[in-house]
């Protein structure tokens, strides 16, 4: 009997993406180069970092005037006043506020360190500058499998992934903050065990587990892998965006 | 220039597991009818339910006296107070309890909901019974990597996989709970990014991504395939264990 099996390939020949760059373009050209094309069910995952660059979302922090919460917050954790604030413009809810970090709900829901800003792997000309999320990840996702399928005459999935700590548990993992054309939350309600009782587990965070597998390929520090192909996934659910993972905050026990 | 690529084999032909199997014996076979082998840098992933099932942690809960705090928490969750009681046994520290959940730290240093415990894919002869995790998951992965390693011929890595639910993001995915053989931790300290600053975010937890790859292979009521062999994957840091993913007391803002 033959294994199922699943593929991953971190794409090289991507360049440093600059503000305005075709990024799907860019894609489309190293995925034929590599001999890798792209195929029915293929899921390409491409890092945060990189859709935040094309778009250009880029602050100088010369540019940002804190306030005085951003101030006072700023001396609690030990930050750079301007980056708290940017931090603080970018969170609908201050959820905690630790040692060099400030968890927060972004406004485009997800509960993460910083809301997602980071400084590492940014060209710094003249000053410091920080990277924001993009503004729509599911949206930007479903352009990008928009431009792909058409390119290759196929229905492929997209992820955008981030890397976010955790409470309980050192180290950062991937999660998606973006998905297209695949089910970021199957559901298996109703679904039944070996041995007919119904399982009580109900939810699989799928494109999270896509998004960790495919970190595990782009390294943390390597920005000359941001982009994976998944080749042999097989959907056994209907396409769901990443804002089916934000947990209502009805649901949360945690904030 | 070729991709750099990773696979993941679900491993066909495993029994359900019983009381005393022999579970290295059984992956080892499993691993030669199917072609795959074992090489060097090869990790094996288990589900914790082959491994609890394996070691017998069944509890029956017929045999359990609850106390008055198992009744008071079970009259609030809505859970069997029997069930409860286990919970309470295994744990060190109730975290959190919500509807149909109780968040415990395990004696094993895990925060996770209801201490691993469920009622899934478990045969039931007479009554309820439960699976309680393996008593050393670290152990565990230590015994089997030596196995594997001896029979082979090799030096491979072992994870011990299960399936949690986290704060703030719905649906559950892939954590270790037991490593062996690989950096369960990769530490980025001092690491230099592209631009030649220093990298802040410092650790990746390496194996609870190899954890969720897994997942995606072993699917949640599957049984079936509950070994899957990961190949490609080349460590860049020396070998530590799942415990060391566990976030000291001091260091963690949520509990």
């Amino acid at each position: 009997m033959a294994s199922v099996s699943l593929s991953l390939h971190a794409i090289p020949g991507l360049p440093l993406i600059a503000p305005g760059d075709d990024l799907a373009g860019l894609i489309e050209e190293a995925l034929r180069k590599c001999g890798l094309g792209l195929m029915d069910d293929d899921i390409v995952v491409v890092a945060q970092k990189v859709v935040s660059k094309a778009d250009g979302l880029y602050v100088e922090l010369d540019s940002v005037e804190p306030s005085q919460r951003a101030r006072d917050i700023a001396a609690q954790v030990g930050k750079d006043p301007r980056h708290v604030e940017v931090v603080l413009r970018e969170a609908e809810e201050v959820v905690k506020v630790g040692p060099h970090v400030i968890v927060v709900a972004h406004k485009l829901g997800f509960v993460m360190a910083n809301a997602g800003i980071d400084e590492s792997n940014i060209e710094h000309a003249n000053g410091s500058r920080v990277l924001l999320l993009p503004r729509d990840p599911d949206g930007s996702a479903s352009v990008l499998k928009a431009r792909l399928d058409q390119m290759f005459g196929v229905s492929c999935g997209v992820v955008i992934n981030d890397s976010f700590g955790r409470p309980w548990r050192n180290g950062v993992v991937g999660v998606a903050i973006g998905a297209a054309g695949m089910p970021a939350l199957v559901d298996r309600v109703g679904a039944e065990d070996l041995f007919g009782r119904t399982l009580k587990v109900t939810e699989i965070a799928v494109a999270d587990e896509i998004a960790s597998a495919a970190s595990l390929m782009m390294g943390q520090a390597n920005e000359g892998l941001p982009v994976v192909l998944i080749r042999g996934y097989r959907p056994t659910a209907p396409a769901r965006p990443a804002a089916s993972l934000i947990r209502s905050r009805e649901r949360d026990m945690f904030r």
